[in-house]
């Protein structure tokens, strides 16, 4: 398993690239990711345009000529590229570090003349998200005039804000990089509502299954489930951290205007995080649930075993005192029954009496009754496939 | 199922109308809602008229001819009336989203000249609210001298506050749009009550049930329940911190006079919440109990068992010892009480020796108290019927 | 059961006096709830007098002529008199709805010229509370040289208080009516001990019995005292809340002296809620003692099944061998031993040695010498009653 | 049980000494309390001297010749005496009051010229603490020349603090009665450490033995550990917000430079919470270990009774089929394995054949190689002791 | 076990060194601790020397001359040593009191002209650290020209920093003794990463077992890796909260540079605290699915027997009724079976049709299919190893 394979899991993201002890800003490249592959779009009121960037040395003349350029990243297995757009746009080496190091949790912070963000988009294969949940790091530094932003490989869940530039949809041709840098965000964040929706519909699977102990790895589909909601919620937690202080703080690099739609970009994962403490609270009550069913149907269990018992235990006593050897000739005492004309049918009349003795008191007792019951249950559920 | 139909459920709102990515503003709306019915009431201390409206333009001459306007939009189902109305009142694309996309959570948002407040009220049925309880949200927008809210489809919880601006019932006529803002918010409050008095009489039967393990599904009533708790608690904890936001901050649309009772509504959230947080404590309890009293149970029915098979398995093997078939003539060793006078007497007397010895054990042991004991409870439940 | 009585219930306190929608101070009777009796203690540092009033008016020459009044109005069924009261002390009308509605939270309210506070007490029958507890609202209004104060029903914790006044004992006499205000909230607070000690007793007989599963609704005992201590905690927990405004915020009505008593009077409350969370910790503790405890006795009685099948079912199978009817005259090999001339002993013989071989293994695994410990420990316990 | 001895126990320290509703400031001793015998320790720079005082008139001289004053009393049991201290040292009535009821919690109150400190520290017999554990209220008063300090009993843990006052050993004798306050206090919290670490002990032993479910009682023991660690949690945890208030606050009677003494007791106060907390979660975990071993054991039970049933029910079946008393001689289809030579060996290989197919069924189940396993680990577990 | 080998337990931390009461800032060494070992690291930008310190006296002309003198001083056995150090540096008694006693909590404290900053590190062998953890306390004093540290014994994380220095790699050589101080403090951090991610794969081993149940000390195996999750949380948990102190005040030891730098170890501290909980969360689940995994064994389990005694009881009735000796010819009615030509085999069909229908009736509720499912499982599983 390399290391990129496991980057979703929830459990082991550990590692930091550079060797524990090894001087900040040192930047050393994960073998398996993807070489960069680097797409420039500029764009102002008027037009934009797409321009795919062969070296970083080639933005030189881009960045500037409009507006706004974004500059897309996508791959981070050069460190070479990394380090001449560092120096490129000026950016600070702990900040080019955490691009690399890919298991940041969303954050924001303020070098000076630009703003690094940092945040986290389910991966997704043919435009869908992978089961389980892996995700990848976006790093995104936002300028005057220029949105730069790392991915871990190519595909993203962008391609909805790529069409709005170049078809000139909403305002966003209009406004400043700090719009783009909203409208990346927004995209990442309504790009996990799909998975919650998905988680939803495995925990409504589940609440079913629960209560009928159905599957025999029900356990394990609830762990997996609980843990795959603790990874959504370590992404979406931090994320509505680093909005707020997107929000809150005074940087110029955003403007009023746009921390309104930041706030809208903020209540939803606000509706994120509801979601996903509703499905955890909801995920917790499975397994006591569970628990309780298999309980329950230890006590039926059990029940058929004892009535069992109790009715032929009995039985297997009268039989075995008529199938004593005593003497009969001995004495007028020994086993008189054995001569008896109605001596058979008298003792299988006792044994019905005490087969019948049971059930009754059993009845009395509710068992009878709630084994039955079930049974039915089961058997109607059955009737109406 | 439509999308509609489902929206009351605690698990799965997630969908949002627009594609993910589609630039923030865009309206889409549900093609199941409804079509917009619009109704305008129009008031002052000394008179009030309610006009039905067709188009959104009609409402050009009523709004402003009297000092407070109600506008009441029932359904989603035309976001060109939305638009139409967005445009008429300069309302932010942002909250027009926000009233089409019905799973907010209860908040406040001002928007320059106007403050955008969205709720959720229970929804009713011939008075009556659903069970399992379903919400619809409520967008309120409050602007100088009208009220515009928009709800998720006819009917709703606010006939009495109609009355009361139609008969001039309270201070209603007298003040402005923040005492009617009031009245409403008030009015979705208080329709929380009733729903909450039913689950805590749900609770109660629960409860009853627990301690005497009656229903097979409990687990699964109990469940719901939460379920149902969890579903309020969303939409009054947030409606809290939605009022208490009203109270605080200092807009100029909202009187002194009409904080107060805001803040008497905030009381009213706070005992929902008491209240709410109490079922959800008591609810986590039964859970336990339920568990208890289903082990209890199983140890009743284990004992059963048990003493039935001490009590037998000796006597089985007792009848099996004079049933075999040692030749007594081969020496004066092999089963000599199979020819004595009293040897079948002997042997029944041993068995019950045996059995009643066990019986003594047990009762010492308390085991046939305890049974006992739970017989005569049930017994006198039944008889007590 | 009519609405007063089950007012003490901690679930199901929901319903509100008024309808729903009804304009807020409309003032609605609970017809249940006794007439109203007024009486008056009027005193200074001089002298003190107690007069009983029969309607609102008679007030008029009461109030003002001695430093402070006292008015308390015991029962809440006529409005007509508590809106007389209103007018005459110029109460804000959604105070005086909150009289009305006698589940409110205790809270502090500043109305201009008077405060309105609003606590709990244990209802109490000829001096005792009652069990489960009940509790009543107590509404007060603080003015210069007033407090009025409304009880639900007849019968209170403020005997003390009043003979306090009559006596000339303390310092009440010599102070104002916030000192009066705090003599109250400090009676209300400590009728809240001996609720709590008894609830420690009832604790500790539970704790004695879960760790001996004695009693069978111990589980049903535990519920109910959790509940109990829920309910207790409802009426300290926003007491405290409450105490903690008066001292804090700076009203003109509450001199800093007995800001001095008040503060006393908080750390009260904080012993409550101590105990009570120490308490509402150990009762959950309990519960899962129980469980553990009916589960060890299910190991018990399981291994009383075990031994018991164990060493009978191989008798069982030996006596069973030699009860087949295979003809020994057939052939040498079918059952010599049943004409062998010690047959019968060597077949006893074998099944002791089976029997005791088996009591031997039990031994060695421990499961012999718990049981017996466990029926000496009980032993003991019986002869010790 | 007097009130006095059952102070200690964690439950039920409800019992206030006042009758409710007496004027506060009321003082009423306890009866079992022993009577008061006072102390006094002088001391400065250059000398220290240590005075028995008979009556607090005899203490007139004795205040104010040195520079710092210790006037220790030691018993309760004389309201004559606390009452005479308080004029002569002019402390308001409500700390006095909080002197003689001794279930206060540590606190810290300025009263003008003087501040008052409450604390609690274990109780100890022959320098070791009491099992379980037993506290002891010390209250303080903070003069600017004298400190005194009350205690319900003799024996304390101040004897350290007393031999470094007349050895002159540390920076005691130099400085004010700020920093003897200082060491009282962390006297008093370093006597809490011996309590952890017998704890810690405890739970270590309780540790091993859930895993092994030796004793009866484990659940007893765990309870009575955690009712104990809750009981010391409740000493603590006011003791650190006490220090803090102290450290934080601008009393005169503090200076600066034990305000850093006093940081470090409050680091001491976090060390303890620390620890606590850790114990805390240990010994909750310990009870879900406990019945994860409990029912683990009762699988182990089954498995047995299983084993054994299903081996021995197909035998005793068999048994009986040749038992059987059919006539042989009636048709040749009745029963001719009874005539068969080989019919005995027959039945008994056909017993052996059923018998080793169950047991292979096991094995291949794994159940027999578990209980093995747990055999032969217990096993070892004997031999070693 | 001596003091030092049981410092690594997180259970039982608690003795300090020093005798209950004794004065503040008294230093008593652990017997145990190694004798120190002093070396000096002196750098500027333009060379660095190391140099070994025989006594604290031979630092008075190294200190001083380069820009930056790192004093590591490893081994606390000897008080002589620490005191001159303290003299030699003017340290702060209590900060010298905590270097000793070597439980202290990661912190940080401001005296006059030095910072005090306790943290603790993973102590390793061969350059791995210890299962089960071990932590070291590293106290670090930082003064304008000097850092001096104490570790407890010989051995630490810190060889990147050193070679950092002589190697003049990164921005070390260039910076103050403020920037080593964050140098040292990001090794500690990043040495607990190995630490989380063993944890982290014996979670996941852990989490594969629960779901089999495979071993029989899976709870103690679960039990240990908690405590050791514990033990880490109170390690990183102060480290984080002293960072956090270290950048926010405004010492001006620490320059604003290096607080960029600090908050970027901050982070990592954050990324550490956030694996912390969710492995936490993750082992707290386990405990329960193993507990319900082990619920379901016993669920099988009595399927087994019940299925067993349910089929084999009745035919041992039979085998009874047909073996009883009723005398045939006394009466028709006795027992006409045993002389039919075709009485065996009636019997023995009789013996089958009971045996299936039983399976039949266990078949239509489940329970074969569920047995035989579990059993290719676990056989598939068994295959595949």
């Amino acid at each position: 398993m390399t290391d990129t394979e496991r980057a979703g899991s929830s459990i082991r993201r550990t590692r930091r690239r550079a060797a524990p002890g090894a001087p900040p800003g040192t930047l050393i490249a994960d073998p398996a990711s993807p070489r960069p592959r680097i797409r420039a779009i500029a764009y102002g009121e008027a037009s934009a345009e797409s321009i795919d960037i062969e070296t970083p040395e080639a933005l030189d003349g881009v960045v500037g000529r409009r507006p706004v350029t974004w500059i897309d990243v996508q791959g981070l297995g050069d460190t070479g590229v990394l380090t001449a757009l560092g120096r490129l746009f000026n950016l600070h080496m702990l900040a080019l570090e955490d691009v690399v190091n890919v298991h940041q949790r969303p954050k924001v912070e303020e070098y000076g003349d630009h703003l690094f963000v940092c945040t986290r988009m389910p991966q997704t294969k043919d435009g869908r998200h992978l089961v389980p949940l892996k995700t990848e790091q976006v790093s995104i530094f936002l300028g005057r005039d220029f949105i730069l932003t790392f991915q871990e490989r190519p595909g993203d869940c962008f391609d909805s804000v790529r069409r709005r530039i170049t078809e000139n949809r909403g305002r966003i041709r209009k406004s400043g990089p700090d719009y783009l840098l909203y409208a990346l965000l927004d995209a990442v964040t309504d790009a996990f509502f799909p998975v919650l929706e998905q988680d939803g519909e495995r925990l409504e699977t589940l609440e079913a299954e629960a209560m009928e102990d159905a599957g025999d790895d029900l356990n394990a589909r609830i762990h997996r489930l609980k843990r795959e909601l603790l990874a959504v919620r370590r992404c979406v937690w931090p994320q509505r951290e680093m909005l707020n202080v997107l929000i809150r703080d005074d940087s110029a690099l955003v403007s009023d205007q746009t921390r309104v739609f930041l706030r809208d970009c903020f209540d939803h994962t606000i509706q994120l995080m509801d979601l996903l403490e509703t499905y955890r609270e909801v995920a917790s009550d499975l397994v006591d649930i569970h628990l309780s069913t298999v309980s329950k149907r230890l006590n039926e269990v059990m029940m058929v075993l004892t009535i069992i018992a109790t009715i032929f235990m009995p039985l297997t006593v009268i039989t075995g005192i008529y199938g004593m050897n005593f003497d009969a000739d001995a004495s007028p005492w020994n086993m008189p029954e054995l001569r008896w004309a109605y001596g058979y049918p008298f003792a299988l009349g006792l044994m019905l009496a005490v087969a019948g003795g049971m059930l009754l008191w059993f009845r009395r007792r509710g068992w009878l009754g709630r084994l039955g019951r079930h049974r039915r249950r089961r058997g109607g559920g059955r009737a109406a496939e």
